[in-house]
């Protein structure tokens, strides 16, 4: 398995020129040309990711990572720590929504705990990874070590090898963590030099002194650590999470396996900000399933030159909206390949 | 079976006390309050039309109405008249956009000619309930005769209560007419009150010059016709289409059948146009799938208090963009039903 250098070092960009052999094929379906607007490019750029100029629907699956954020303590989460925990079991009874939604389109969750503050024991369908206990409180030291957010990136670049071996071929990303929107924001405000209180939104649903508190407590860490922008690395250390870490390594691997990775809402956002400060190309591979409310979100999408498919006021996370995602790549790939050619069916074409 | 009149006298408008009841328990679902966006209004929307508390997912249908336009004569459209014709034989082939995408969805596609300006025969899968071969030129006589576009609705009236009695709980509306984004231009401009220009777009691709003699072939229509548009059926008579005006009946019976119904672009926005001037509430059971790239779709949505789902810049027609809505209000349904409660869960409320 390849090292999370080797990783970096190996993704390529996008082969553009295979873009243009499948626009060819879009513009030769029985439909005016252009009318499937962003299903054809989604399809044209899923050409260009794999490779494959016929491509089968691949299988796909939800990488769900948990983990608890020291920050919490400081009150900047609607709900208490507690509940990344117990909707770890929920997403393992299939009770959350990213159960119901991933079932919907036919993906698998993988639930990933790399760094919940609890100690689950062996329980079946849990892939665990855990790094920590959860991060420490970035407001008075840095989250994890540099060491802890080389490991959980690693863990993300593994499973997505895994994922590919196991004939997995399309990833999107989930997270749970209570607090992680606090540190999604600092990662974003960092990485797009865009003011905290511009980034910074009400996550699972904070009143207006709770959100007044979380831009303070991210510009206070801020002004302490003084992450460096040109390090994601340092970035990720001093006011990550470590599920955004693993998210970032998914991307990664996704992106040097030629695997599309569809991007749920801002948290994988903020990691994908990490993985495109490792190596920009990897944007290349990225869907941006849904814009979030998160106000945040948006900035980091003009960062990585993305255009979400949805726009459903969607603020969960877990993967949902990647699952939506999804069913959207999956649709743009049967249009290319089970549509009749203007050919094939015998239709007239523009006089 | 109801009579056109009988089917408008029933509509009722949708429950909104059992929306009420839907949002209650969408709040119990572990997830924050609100943060499923619009799926969770679409939800509660299906539980206020169908008037079921824990609805199973519907069966769905696209219905996908088929008509010429003697309009074409006029130079409209980059595509020869020829082209419905063929395109129905491709749609009961299984090679078109629409059986793709509603075979992705899982809903079935219902070929309807209802007025094509070809004579098919017998030939399976096809629901002929021709009215005529295709309009007449509306630049220079009506369309169509009042009793035929009565028939035309009715055509839509009965089959939507005959898709209620085959157990389909779930209509996509469809369409393919070449020709067909004049009339429904036409159709926009008199029912919105806003000037041609800025409701006529380019439909299947048009060039500059075609769209300009679009246009003013559409402008010299009204100018002749003088359409009432507190009078529908003069409008459909007048300047409208046969595929539209069964579009017009579909939704009308799924309203009356408390069924929702899925439209499409921007013909479907003319049919419902047309459908809500009959019966104004009818709009509380349309669902919007996407907004299209024709221009005219904005004040046809805004005149049916309508935000669509999707922003997909598809302009195809033919039920595509429904057969993506079809899948989101599946998506709603399931969130609804198959999610656990905080209780059942055991997951901490918020603090």
């Amino acid at each position: 398995m390849l090292t999370l250098d080797e990783t970096i070092e190996k993704i390529r960009p996008a082969d553009r020129a295979r873009m243009k052999v499948a626009q060819a094929r879009l513009d030769r379906l029985t439909k005016p040309v252009g009318s499937l607007g962003r299903l054809e490019e989604l399809a044209a750029r899923y050409v260009a990711i794999t490779g494959e100029e016929r491509p089968k629907v691949p299988k796909a699956a939800i990488f769900t990572f948990a983990a608890d954020h020291g920050v919490t303590t400081e009150g900047v989460s609607a709900y208490p720590s507690a509940v990344t925990a117990q909707m770890v079991l929920n997403f393992l009874r299939g009770g959350a929504a990213v159960n119901v939604l991933a079932s919907h389109v036919g993906a698998e969750v993988l639930v990933v705990d790399i760094g919940v503050a609890h100690e689950f024991g062996a329980l079946a369908g849990l892939i665990s990874k855990k790094i920590a206990l959860g991060t420490k409180n970035f407001l008075v030291e840095p989250a994890m070590s540099r060491a802890e957010a080389t490991r959980a990136l690693t863990v993300g670049v593994e499973l997505a090898a895994e994922a590919v071996q196991r004939g997995i071929g399309l990833v999107g990303t989930g997270d749970m963590g209570i607090g992680n929107t606090t540190s999604s924001a600092a990662i974003t405000a960092v990485m797009t030099g865009q003011p905290v209180a511009l980034v910074t939104g009400r996550g699972t649903g904070i009143d207006d002194r709770g959100h007044v508190r979380k831009v303070a407590v991210i510009e206070g860490a801020l002004t302490l650590h003084r992450p460096d922008p040109h390090d994601p690395l340092d970035v990720l250390a001093k006011v990550g999470g470590l599920e955004i870490a693993s998210l970032a390594g998914l991307i990664l691997g996704a992106a040097a396996h030629r695997m599309p990775v569809v991007l749920d809402g801002f948290i994988a956002g903020a990691a994908a900000l990490i993985a495109a400060g490792l190596q920009p190309s990897c944007c290349d591979y990225m869907v941006a399933s849904h814009r979030s409310v998160e106000i945040g979100h948006q900035a980091v999408l003009d960062r990585l030159g993305l255009k979400p498919l949805l726009d459903l006021d969607l603020r969960l996370g877990e993967g949902t909206g990647a699952c939506l995602g999804i069913s959207l790549v999956q649709a743009s790939i049967k249009i290319l390949t089970q549509m009749a050619t203007f050919d094939e069916a015998g239709v007239s074409e523009r006089g």
